[in-house]
């Protein structure tokens, strides 16, 4: 089935200890179409400005993602991020952020689009995920990320959000703010009771947790010393997740831990170059390959 | 097979955000015996003073551990430990500590101690625990711990200990700083390389992870919303990672990792209460009904 994904489409710039680099193609929903195109259809929504290069979307393009639903806004400038992590490559410090076409982002979706079963609501303004799943009156997976700004900001519109989506996916600092506690089982079961069916939580190098009524389980993250850059990591994880349900036309709860096993280990590709470096070098067989040592590791 | 450990016995005063509770049994080696003693018959060596309650070594004595080895210094004190845990429930402060006899111990191994096959160097000077090495000729399984204290003070003795122990079991934070780096799979790989055959990071809430010359693993901890004190849960976890390859005679890789699970899982049990209190609850029934919703959580 195809997957549709609303969100960020950016300019990175990133700053590690050992090396900076400039002009990075990133965003939410780049980097969740890419890690979902090993898996099914993408179809990417989003926003640039005519500073965006053709190269960019070309390389989305030669993956299958369909960038029909990207827009060029005439004069606007693309969304920009600049960003340095410290030396534990998990906390990171934001330098310049400039909104630009996507802070007055307001998708329309084509009625093709319009049709979709499987959708991934990006990081964004919940007020404008809402936007979206009114376009979307057939889908049967919804799945949300958001972030701490709209936590503390529009935290009415967010509660609304929740109980209309399937499933929301937070990192540990999202979910510890949203539920009021520092033990990450018992945040992952007050956020589900807030209404999404499932609550998936990232822990970046430590792996994920999934919550759903039935179902509590932890999985690690697949070991690798080579952590070059962690951005899109989360989002990666995000695409893997969603793109492996909607290849199978499958969410039931077996497929979702499957799903969540291939985000892991996308995700843990993603970090071994900048940007999409190291994404655009493998194939879905290298993701089977890591699948079997993932599953070997957890056999015992 | 009998498990000789030779570390701290100590008595604890605990306070977590919500509250207090003093004149615990606590130390290492005591909760590293409480946990082996599932498993396997083991034999505690410490030094404890004159107002060390008799109903502490009676406690340990009913769960079949033998407390020979347990040495009282007349007109002496025992170990005193008081310390606070954040609301995080991982970092602590230790608020007070009184050496007391054990700022002196010395331990002398009988002559049956000294046929054990089996030991674990609980958190103790490298020089002291290269003594009881020194005891112990026969022995075919050595595991120590160590802290940050002797990494910084008596680094020269402790790459001496590495090079005579055939495992080290230590912390995220405690790896870090060995290695020199924030990566814990290159501080695993590193540490392993100052000597031990197979070196284990504890990571807390997150698990742990091995590393040997051919292999490298993480392993989640048990997903539980229940935790009331952490003091132990690593010497919990070191006690049934040996008690299990001492029951069973055998340290082969595919041991060593069950061993690693049940470590995880009995250290799960032990967070659950202050002190032993919970541990004194359960059964090697409860940990085998843990460990099959372990197995299942890990397959998928």
């Amino acid at each position: 089935m195809p997957l549709l994904v609303v969100g960020s489409v950016a300019i990175d710039n990133v700053e590690t200890p050992s090396q900076r680099r400039d002009g990075l193609l990133g965003g939410s929903a780049t980097h969740f179409s890419y890690a979902a195109s090993f898996f099914t259809d993408v179809r990417l929504v989003g926003v640039v400005g005519e500073d965006w290069p053709a190269e960019h979307t070309a390389l989305l393009a030669r993956r299958g993602i369909d960038t029909s639903g990207l827009v060029t806004v005439g004069g606007g400038k693309t969304f920009r991020w600049t960003g340095r992590y410290e030396p534990n490559m998990n906390d990171r410090e934001t330098l310049d952020i400039q909104l630009n076409v996507f802070g007055e982002f307001n998708p329309q979706l084509s009625d093709d689009y319009r049709r979709s079963e499987y959708v991934f609501l990006a990081n964004g303004v919940p007020a404008l995920q809402l936007r979206v799943l009114d376009q979307v009156p057939g889908c049967r997976l919804a799945v949300a990320d958001t972030m701490e700004l709209w936590i503390q900001t529009t935290h009415a519109d967010l509660m609304t959000l929740f109980k209309r989506i399937d499933g929301l996916v937070i990192n540990d600092s999202e979910a510890k703010m949203l539920a009021d506690t520092e033990n990450l089982v018992l945040a992952g079961h007050r956020v589900r009771e807030m209404g999404p069916k499932f609550v998936v939580i990232k822990k970046g190098e430590h792996g994920a947790m999934f919550f759903s009524e039935h179902e509590t389980y932890v999985m690690p993250a697949f070991p690798t010393e080579k952590v070059i850059d962690p951005t899109g990591a989360g989002d990666s994880f995000a695409g893997a997740m969603m793109g492996y349900p909607a290849q199978h036309d499958d969410f039931e709860p077996r497929a979702l831990k499957t799903a969540m096993a291939y985000g892991i280990l996308v995700a843990s590709f993603n970090v071994e170059g900048f940007g999409l470096e190291r994404m655009q070098q493998i194939s879905r067989d290298d993701v089977e390959l890591r699948m079997d040592a993932y599953k070997k590791m957890l056999t015992f």
